[in-house]
């Protein structure tokens, strides 16, 4: 592909030291001409924030998270901005001695990939499309192909649209809390945060839009179990009435998400999650993909129905008051299917 | 009690014959006095809109349903204006040509017992209010005891309170969908929708912020299989972006309900669910506590735990693609958990 690179070095705290042998490398694709997006329509001027930490001869393997996720993906000296902390990283599930882990802004979302402008509509963006993305990243990176896409919730929607895709490119693909559709249950859940985030702009009161649909959104990331151990007690009462303990946890995350977030990349990157669908049947990449039994999002029926029909997958079950959220917690549960996914290929290893 | 009764005598139609014996018979008690609250506050000038259906000489079942259920339980000649009818009515699990069934509009609804003026705050009103009104009913119509009160969702936890504070005037609980206390996961979803309420309310569009809660309201009354089944089809695209086929079914009947009732009744019963909390131990009159073991709101684990505390209690598990709202659907499977809860009393039988 004939793309530019502008490498950013990293001058923050004057190092890229992470942890062990891993160092950061970040930079900046920019896509020549047009980029024709799945659901119609087209984009110019496509710039992809990506990164890239651990040894430079090691195998790649790409990690992708959910939504909120960017390219910030071990932990690094601001650990508050790596959203998969607790499984990648040195000595991790995906250990980033042994693998260069490459991410990726999405497209459409709030970070430094090409995304909506405040207040103005972004196009409909399919996981096919940001499958499209990581190729042309592929491509720009000189990697032969990727040893493979660890992917939780959309990050597992992107690595099956590529997998389906460009199967040359990756040898693997492990899926966490992701499948070939969405399930309708989820979709109504985004539905309701995707009209309150709109009744939210329509209102001129954005910010309040979006912390509502993320405390709605947070409710359908962990277990039942999870929340009636955290948030049994009674409500307490103040001068403007009742409050419940999960009502300041839900609001509080919800304030969170709101104050770093354009409404804008949420309807895009929500309504994405609601419009996948891959053809399970034509993914010839040997895929492990690991169902949470306690998951509302990612039915368990689901995930083995899309393994079923793969021609090369794995299920593989686990059990966790997390939920959904699990692929961001069960570290220890992780371990073994990371390793058995990845093989034990070290650093220096063929890819 | 010193209550005065205005009977009103039903013209409409010129008949007050449902099915079989059944004949209807409504009225309202105007309370005297003073109402103390259990939240605090108090309310004067109460009055409460009741409804008979069933043979004048029949034990009495008090049957109560969700937050938008009303006094007329049975099928009659406005069969979308009952909210019980696949369960109640002659012949149906609940029958109305053998027993006499009692309801009334709840307190703080949006019917025609008292409730909030629009734009007014409502006090908080507990389950224990609702038993308390019940209370007054029965002193009212001379009826010695009940011989059940049979109640889904909220109404289930009335009629757990009831239980708990007035033992020597009913004989049976019949507890569908209803535990001691609220779920936090099913209070997440509700907090949320009141939110939206609330949002709506300060924006001066209380009607879309109604249809807005009561959308994703109606997403936790269903099981994700019966979403799965019904709501798989892909999205359609139209001039303003995607549709979801769940998304026109959970905002047309979010139409439905914004347009019949008050934001500020719903928002009071709504909050009511969440701050109910009775003691089971001191329950002592027989209660059929029924779980579903799809319901989302009221899971099974926490009537098993209530029925384990209950001094009289019995558990019956069901299984239905309905989830919670199986409480409406289920006649069948809830027809001899009727049968055994109220024995084969016929109408006659000594109350």
């Amino acid at each position: 592909m004939n793309a530019s690179l502008k490498s950013v070095s990293r001058s923050r705290s004057g190092s890229t030291q992470i942890h062990g042998r891993a160092s950061a490398h970040e930079g900046v694709l920019e896509m020549p001409g047009e980029m024709s997006l799945y659901h119609g329509g087209k984009l110019t001027g496509v710039h992809i924030a990506w990164r890239f930490v651990g040894p430079a001869d090691a195998p790649v393997v790409c990690a992708l998270g959910g939504i909120s996720a960017n390219r910030r993906v071990c932990t690094t000296e601001e650990p508050k901005n790596s959203w998969w902390g607790q499984i990648a990283g040195a000595g991790c599930a995906l250990d980033s001695d042994r693998f260069r882990v490459l991410s990726f802004d999405y497209l459409g979302a709030s970070g430094d990939t090409t995304g909506p402008v405040e207040g103005v509509a972004f196009p409909n963006i399919s996981s096919y499309d940001q499958a499209a993305v990581l190729l042309a990243l592929v491509d720009h990176l000189n990697i032969q192909s990727l040893r493979a896409i660890a992917g939780g919730s959309y990050g597992g929607m992107v690595a099956l649209a590529f997998g389906e895709r460009y199967p040359e490119r990756v040898s693997q693909l492990l899926v966490i809390g992701a499948s070939d559709r969405a399930h309708p249950m989820a979709t109504a859940w985004r539905t309701v945060q995707r009209r309150i985030v709109r009744f939210g702009l329509e209102c001129g009161k954005s910010k309040e839009g979006l912390q509502l649909a993320r405390a709605l959104a947070m409710s359908t990331y962990r277990s039942s179990e999870e929340f009636a151990a955290r948030f049994g007690g009674p409500a307490t009462q103040g001068e403007e009435g009742f409050a419940f303990p999960v009502e300041d946890y839900l609001f509080s995350r919800g304030a969170d998400y709101a104050a770093k977030t354009r409404p804008e990349a949420f309807l895009c990157l929500s309504e994405s999650i609601d419009l996948h669908r891959v053809d399970a049947s034509r993914i010839f990449v040997p895929t492990a993909a690991v169902a949470i039994r306690e998951d509302q999002l990612v039915p368990l029926a689901d995930v083995r129905t899309m393994v079923a029909r793969l021609p090369s997958g794995r299920l593989h079950e686990i059990s966790s008051v997390y939920g959904h959220d699990a692929f961001l917690k069960e570290c220890e549960q992780l371990r073994p299917i990371f390793n058995a996914a990845l093989g034990n290929a070290a650093a220096g290893s063929p890819e």
